[in-house]
């Protein structure tokens, strides 16, 4: 298994190729009969449950709710939204009918016509217009304000061409929903809810990432400001990696929801909606790890601490399994996780080559001499490096490291995008850095759409956001030369 | 509130009437602008994420893994296993195109006749056939096997008649579908999940539950064998609340799934499925809810205790809740979930009958004569009695009154089932029984379908179960007078 890895996984050569071998071969998920649909294997599902704890719990603690919503949303819901519908609905599941029948020929079964449904259904691509039809009955005065409330969901957006967790036709996802009495709060809301993300993507994936404005042509369909986190990729892309849109009252007017403020009088509802989805184990996966497989921060890790005995013969095996037992129940009162493989049907440099490949932050080892000697080697997977320590105070060294390997995580990767983020001043530059280097590019752009679709159009790089902590800058738009306060981030992108 | 609710929650006139504001009222579920489909709001969403973070331990610590497989299921793969198709898959939704369009006479978005699929696809009814198919791809050797996969799904089911949380096209439900190397193993497993089943619904939703097995009429289509648990409503109705499924190798054969067995010879792999859904939300709220509004067990009460402050003025209130909070903390350390109600702008008794109609197990409440006195009132949702004590050891107190109410409740759901199960040996009995009583009924069947189809046109009332721990006991069936070795359960249900 270790020498067919390598034979397949190589990131130098096909990136792209590297990022399917790994989610599949790791077995974090596989293309279904569905096209587009993917199948999140048990081992990505627990990833994706550990980041959906940790959320959740974020979520909470800054006081939402989780609720369900429908699945499916009329038809007629869409237009009501008149940039929704023109930036977004378009490429939907459409549920037609409710029933299948025999086939009279005998062949299965087939559509049965007499089933249509009188208006069709789409199934949500994001549920903004089902829920706001919804808040209409919840909300009459500010008292029933705020609504704060958050669900996990699975989505559907027909894509044509997908890939793994980064896009594809379903995917599960969280999106927030919430209804405020004053565009202030909703503004706060907006702001707070991508700092949530943002601490996810840094304290938790140890992804560090911009936190930016969405340009006009790039914001959310039926939004009045979206603020976006952008990470960036080890191939030098940028991943949008969450958005929370500020939504005005565009929604509480499409759907006529009213309410009554302190001085009675009617005012139209302010709303926010958030999400991250199941592409964030796409950022992942693709922020760190390597041709030895993934390389998990330990805080989303199923698994953290494998412990492998080394032995020969069913009496050393024994022994050896004996002590790991009880290093692994210390362990787990530290609330570590971990895993003893005590297979003898493999060898273990087959069980070390899988548990690299599975991202498990650190392998405990032992054999008859370190049971002797009273030691442990211990093998980092961020680093690659090992070393062999006393059992005495194994714990706390273990909780230790862990730690370490989080933060060192997280450091590699700010490191590789400070060094792959480029200030640039001219348009030669700019085309030249994106050609020869990739990653974030930082310049001045004046602001205008024309501007912005010239320069995707001649080089594929797009405006990621315009950075919130961007220093005022007095600058010249690399394509017009007009002034310019501040630079914008541009990068190539999934 | 306290007298609206009276006025309209009253379930020894109306039963069904009762649920539905129950439901409505206690702000659980409410049906939305999609036919069928329900809204579940924060508070119900509460209780069933309670549900769901039970079940799944009890899930995980017997072996089990969560996965995820798609939401559509391609039309063709129903017709595989004949049983499967003709006992279900038919009140399905059915996706036919993937994309709308800007109507060309400006109404809106109509469906694009240009992006019709080439296969329809079936929203999930349930999911054997998608994993299966998918099994086939996992499973070589007898070292692949057992597969011990769970999903937490959406599924869709075009009821005609829907009723909140009891019966709706689109529900919420976890689907169990393990893989195995031998027929053994797999009955083995079927046991264990209806014996997690049983336990969870008796000790953590204080609902007793009789465990049997199926009639051939009332089994899982595909299924060789399906074990249940059956519940008793408070209106002598039964409720199928959870089922386990032996598959045998239905699906296996269906999609081709074969594995090379310990003597290198291929055979077809055995398969169980089993599943609970919201429907125990149904369950939860008919089994134990008073005029009152609902009681929740406190082990899946999202509010176990409320603390409310009874004052005059504003130095009374501050006092009075600054000592409300010093308790709340001290429950919080023994892992009690709280809530201060302070508002303000309404009454105590508004309170009290709020809180009563959301089910919190236990009130406390304070006012200036306990602060002096170093007292508080004390009172239990489910015997609606109250008590004055001192705030010395409350918490440990309190601790152990959680505990007696979740006993309680179960006890008090057992003795009305006792009281509401009777054994019949004719079928006038049965009729007068079923008629005057309701309830359970256990009565001697001669095992034929003609039989069971006889008592369910003439009475309504069907099989509920066979009961796995019936005693032998030699009878005569009520119908035909053919001998019978056991009692088997009837009921009218839901």
């Amino acid at each position: 298994m270790a020498k067919e890895l390598k034979e397949v996984i190589n990131k130098e050569e096909n990136y792209s190729q590297w990022y399917n071998n790994l989610v599949i071969k790791a077995g974090l998920a596989e293309n279904s009969a569905v096209r587009g649909c993917m199948v999140i294997k048990p081992y990505g599902y627990a990833i994706w449950e550990k980041m959906q704890a940790a959320l959740d719990k974020m979520f909470k603690d800054t006081g939402h709710v989780n609720a369900y919503f429908p699945l499916f949303i009329p038809k007629s819901f869409f237009s009501k939204e008149a940039s929704h519908v023109d930036g977004f609905a378009k490429e939907c599941a459409v549920v037609t009918h409710y029933r299948l029948k025999n086939d009279p020929d005998g062949n299965g079964v087939i559509v049965d016509d007499d089933a249509r449904l009188e208006e069709e259904l789409i199934v949500r691509p994001t549920s903004e217009t089902i829920i706001w039809n919804t808040y209409k009955n919840w909300i009459q005065s500010y008292r029933d304000l705020p609504i704060l409330c958050n669900q996990w969901a699975n989505v559907v957006r027909w894509e044509m061409r997908t890939r793994l967790f980064l896009r594809t036709a379903e995917f599960l996802w969280q999106e927030g929903h919430t209804a405020h009495a004053t565009k202030e709060e909703a503004l706060e809301e907006t702001r707070k809810m991508i700092g949530v993300y943002a601490d996810f993507a840094e304290n938790w994936m140890g992804v560090p990432v911009i936190i930016g404005r969405k340009s006009d042509s790039e914001r959310f369909a039926g939004a009045e400001d979206t603020l976006t986190i952008e990470a960036l990729m080890q191939d030098g892309k940028a991943l949008q990696s969450g958005t929370s849109h500020f939504l005005g009252q565009n929604f509480a007017k499409a759907f006529d929801v009213q309410f009554a403020n302190k001085e009675g009088k009617l005012d139209y509802v302010w709303a926010t909606s958030w999400g991250v989805s199941t592409r964030l184990m796409g950022a992942l996966i693709m922020a760190h790890s390597d041709n030895n497989g993934l390389v998990l921060p330990p805080k989303l890790a199923p698994i953290q601490v494998v412990l492998i005995p080394i032995y020969k013969g069913e009496k050393e095996l024994a022994e050896v399994t004996a002590k790991l037992k009880d290093i692994a129940e210390n362990l787990k009162k530290l609330g570590i996780s971990v895993k003893i493989d005590d297979r003898d049907n493999v060898r273990s440099g087959f069980k070390f080559a899988e548990y690299e490949l599975k991202g498990v932050p650190i392998r405990i080892v032992m054999g008859p001499r370190d049971l002797h000697n009273g030691t442990v080697e211990i093998a980092r997977r961020d680093t690659l490096t090992k070393e062999s320590v006393s059992q005495e105070g194994l714990p706390e060294r273990i909780l230790n490291l862990l730690d370490e390997i989080q933060a060192n995580i997280f450091e590699k990767a700010l490191k590789f995008r400070e060094e792959m983020t480029t200030k640039v001043d001219t348009y030669e530059e700019f085309k030249e850095v994106l050609e020869n280097k990739g990653g974030f590019i930082l310049a001045h752009w004046d602001g205008t759409p024309e501007t912005e679709e010239r320069i995707k159009n001649e080089t594929k790089a797009t405006i990621r956001c315009i950075p919130l902590d961007a220093p005022e800058e007095d600058g010249k738009c690399i394509i017009s030369g007009k002034p310019s306060k501040r630079r914008v981030l541009f990068a190539k992108s999934y």
